[in-house]
């Protein structure tokens, strides 16, 4: 993994001149959500790119608990910027394309007003009588300094972590200034398990003696130890076991040699020694406790109901990420704000992206073939969006080129994709299972098809997807269906991929319960090659195609025949409203015992006017 | 899951009468591993049930590092123990069979020698001039109290966490001591993330004002906010995310009134505060910073070559045994244990017990059902043991019914066990995947035959095979076989089970690499009817055993014939050195065209002798 960690790098310098800072003053008061006031805020906020003429281009990008404004350089003298990876010309977010915000957030101490500004009242700072400040706070006062820029309309908002936090809140507060919403490695709010961390954390700041109620300033030590301390125990969660082990384990008995009062006996208590360290001199504990309790607060809801009723408000398109590996910030939680979503019908793309980098890992290179392509595309999107593959050159031109699966033959699944479109009248709403890169889906919105949504478990698939502007959801079907709507797709479509599902009768079921009508394609295990290698030969069916593979190595679990899942079917009160069977070899529909004859077959299904069933 | 944690309980009480408290006096001068010297040991200790005549039912129980003496109560009046859920009469370590003894450990505070004893040189506590003790010193003290009571050898060695760096370390050490070692929740050594919490938290104590270089026992306050703060985090990385989901999240924002200086915004704060405020008062800073260095610094190696290095003087037989939810000591690095003593050809069993009770759960009644009999089970066996099923009414006959696997059919099992038993020449070395709870190494065992091993996925099958003395290894199959030399047994028996396994090359190939020949029973999926289903009726075969599935559930997942498996063998290298092909219905051996007549096949298979293969 890259050594560049955000939470631990000297990209945020203590004193560095930050050329490109601007300031923005706005008068008071200013009411706060917990019922605090302040007489006055200033916001530090830098740009990059150009607004276009008509502000439609604007990017508000949102940072983590110890950022600030400097998210990227603004030229090659410039110090590095926390995300320069992410922003710049030609990066996932192109600053020759979109004009990039990024304001310091109310309560740090990085130029925005927090705690340790003066407090006008008593002409000292305001140490720790600076007013609990909120997630959406935070928000409010971006909003003014979006207000002041002359941007009427976002057309996204993009954060993790804590900045995460914030684009829900922009796209839930302020739906009607926010075109598309990117929360990276977030969550709805935080597992007991982090909010306890967050507890031990203030606890050892709060409790340093130097801490002297938050009156510090003058003091001749302030609680250096206690957010030291802090700072080390969340730099532990920032990284994953695995990271740790590759970062540590190889010179464990053989610290740096740092400068600290600390132990120094391991490799990891010396780096942590000198995060502790560094993370002092350029941050405020103060802050840090303000910060950390806005966190602690955030809370859109711990179950379905309450997340559907956080997340109701919102008029965005949304694209969520997770990392594997991130446990502070664990994948499911995004998931379950993807799963609310997609109940409310809101226009939303997921995925879980592989890492080993932990919840730093959207802050990394590492993984950055993914989440870069899948942001650049995210950006790239929404209804008027120019079809991707016509722009050349740009930052989407390095998606990655899905590897299709292996039961995804290629000639077959035009032909299979072509009958299937056929089978689909125009402008019905499609869900498409095992949706690939997009291929079918691609095929119906240029047919001018509109809200349609993908399940694809190939993370790269997935990133192919929203780089051609459509929503898709990373997800297993051995695990069920994401949370739609009972009949919230007209058409649900599973093209060759049902004979590698285990749960057969559950995936029925859940088509036939999100779609008015189901379309499943599957080859014929009874074709009559495959009857006869059985029957003459007394081996183990094989043939090409979908039928092309050794048994001890098949990829399909399943092996049904075209009368098999018919009869399956009838017994679970399933119609078939309509069946092809095709001859693949010759291109032709079979009408002559297709049982027998056909080897690829696709029925249209339906529970409406079916009879009977369990 | 209990409320009752360990680590958090009452049982061991600051200042609580020990009736049964006793202490032994070692003289000095005590020479410590890493260079320090104690003029005189300490040790506090205490015993349950009577040591038989020939002192061979001694059962040693090393505790963790909060822990203490008072592993159980010893009647009803007492408090209770710590591990009041194992110990006692008709529990687990059944103290009307065992004499158990647990001694409070080298550098604790709890009636040992530690840091907080006098100085005879000084007059005054240790304090931090209390020398670096390791893992090492606490077993040599054990040894010279185990001596004491006239145990020249233990009939086991039990113990979690810390307890368990101790029973490896016992087994490693005295192996002419030490009949039986079971480390639980344990490790080799510490993960690097395991560590980094350590440093946080001894950086908590240490920093603290009030630790005054560790001669705070006189001063008005000692480094109490650091030793909290120590437990607090270190009670986090007890519990798993999903038990702190369960015991914090519904009560969220309504923390318990706990009187404390520490926040208590939150239920979890609240709790934490508690924690650390109850340990506060019964245990010492100095013996925290002492034992959870000796923690650290404990290391057998991360290497496979350095584990059996570490692990090569053993003599004894081993249970190891870890919770999927501990992620402080994740499962895996047990297992790694587990595979060097396997190449070391040590007679060991493994267990990975099903829990969302993290690192506590060996201490919790949640998963007892479990781990309680396993450890009996373990106990008991043994060679000379008495066959378990005779023994009725001892605490293994709690021992759960493992459910068969579905593609278990009894009386098909049967007739193959006999015919798989009937060729393996007496004396043999086995290893049979797929074990079940043991029956055909039962059959085997009762024949003469030691030494053998079973691999089973179901740990409550695993249960059982301990419960029957027989050696198992929990696995999945699909993962690959344990680190078994090359040859190691004479014959691998994989017994109706590859019809289930996804990678079914490499499996054939892992068991001729560790034993000389495989035995392999699997269903024809070519016998006769069978085959007529697919050629008359176009439906996927079904019929009754290992044939009895509709295609959509079958947990068959691989439908070869005998003849595709004699093909496979054969383009592979491996020879058939015998075929017993079977009717079983009849049960009779088919001769005429065994592919068709016969449902179930056993094949004799070796590398020895056979052609080319790739």
């Amino acid at each position: 993994m890259s050594r560049d960690l955000f939470h631990s790098s000297d990209s945020v310098r203590s004193g560095a001149p930050l050329r490109h800072l601007r300031t923005l003053h706005l008068p008071g008061p200013v009411a706060l959500e917990l019922g605090g006031t302040l007489p006055e805020v200033t916001v530090a906020y830098e740009t990059w790119g150009r607004l276009a003429p008509d502000a439609s281009n604007a990017v508000l990008v949102c940072h983590a608990i110890s950022g600030d404004s400097h998210a990227a350089r603004h030229d090659a003298a410039d110090v590095p910027g926390w995300w320069d990876l992410c922003i710049g010309p030609g990066r996932p977010i192109d600053t020759e394309r979109w004009f990039v915000v990024c304001a310091n957030v109310l309560g740090s101490c990085r130029g925005t007003t927090g705690p340790n500004t003066l407090n006008p009242a008593t002409g000292r700072p305001w140490g720790a009588d600076f007013p609990a400040v909120t997630v959406r706070d935070m928000v409010e006062v971006q909003a003014r300094l979006v207000d002041h820029l002359g941007i009427q309309r976002l057309h996204a908002v993009v954060g993790g972590s804590l900045g995460g936090f914030q684009a829900l809140v922009w796209a839930t507060r302020h739906p009607a200034r926010v075109g598309a919403c990117a929360p990276i490695a977030t969550s709805p709010r935080l597992t007991a398990q982090a909010l306890a961390f967050d507890v031990v954390g203030r606890n050892a700041i709060l409790r340093d003696p130097n801490f002297r109620s938050g009156q510090y300033y003058d003091a001749p030590a302030g609680p250096d130890v206690g957010l030291a301390l802090a700072r080390m125990l969340a730099h532990i969660t920032y990284l994953s076991p695995e990271s740790m082990r590759e970062k540590f384990d190889v010179s464990r008995y053989t610290p740096r040699d740092v400068a600290t009062a600390f132990e120094k006996k391991f490799s990891v208590g010396s780096y942590l020694a000198y995060q502790g360290h560094k993370f002092v001199e350029r941050f405020d504990a103060n802050s840090y406790v303000t910060l950390s309790m806005a966190m602690d607060l955030f809370d859109l809801g711990d179950s379905p109901e309450r997340l559907r009723a956080s997340l109701a408000p919102a008029r965005c398109r949304w694209l969520l990420a997770g990392f594997t590996s991130d446990w502070l910030f664990p994948p499911a939680q995004s998931r379950a704000m993807v799963d609310a979503l997609l109940w409310l019908d809101q226009p939303v793309s997921w995925c879980e992206i592989p890492s080993t980098c932990g919840h730093d890992a959207f802050l990394l290179e590492d993984d950055l073939v993914l989440w870069g392509p899948l942001i650049a595309g995210f950006l790239d999107g929404g209804p008027g969006a120019a079809p991707r593959e016509a722009r050349a050159g740009s930052a989407t031109a390095q998606t990655p080129r899905p590897t299709l699966s292996p039961t995804s033959i290629f000639h077959r699944q035009r032909l299979d994709h072509e009958l299937i479109a056929s089978l689909i009248e125009p402008g019905q709403r499609v869900l498409d299972l095992g949706c690939g890169d997009g291929e079918l889906l691609a095929r119906l919105a240029a047919r001018g098809h509109r809200r349609s949504v993908g399940v694809e478990l190939d993370p790269r698939a997935v990133v192919a997807c929203v780089g051609r502007g459509i929503d898709v959801i990373q997800g297993d079907l051995d695990r069920g269906l994401p949370d739609f709507r009972d009949a919230q797709f007209d058409v649900a479509v599973l093209s060759q991929t049902l004979q590698s599902v285990t749960d057969t009768e559950r995936l029925l079921d859940e088509m036939l319960r999100v779609a008015r009508r189901a379309i499943v394609s599957f080859p014929n295990f009874a074709f009559r090659d495959l009857r006869e290698m059985l029957w003459r030969e007394g081996r183990s069916p094989k043939s090409t195609g979908a039928y092309g593979y050794d048994w001890w190595s098949t990829p399909n679990r399943r092996f049904p025949s075209l009368r098999d899942v018919e009869e399956l079917c009838a017994r679970r009160g399933i119609a078939v409203v309509r069946r092809i069977a095709i001859d693949s070899a010759h291109g032709t529909e079979v009408t002559d015992d297709p049982n027998l004859n056909a080897d690829l077959a696709i029925l249209v299904l339906s529970r409406e006017g079916a009879g009977g069933g369990s």
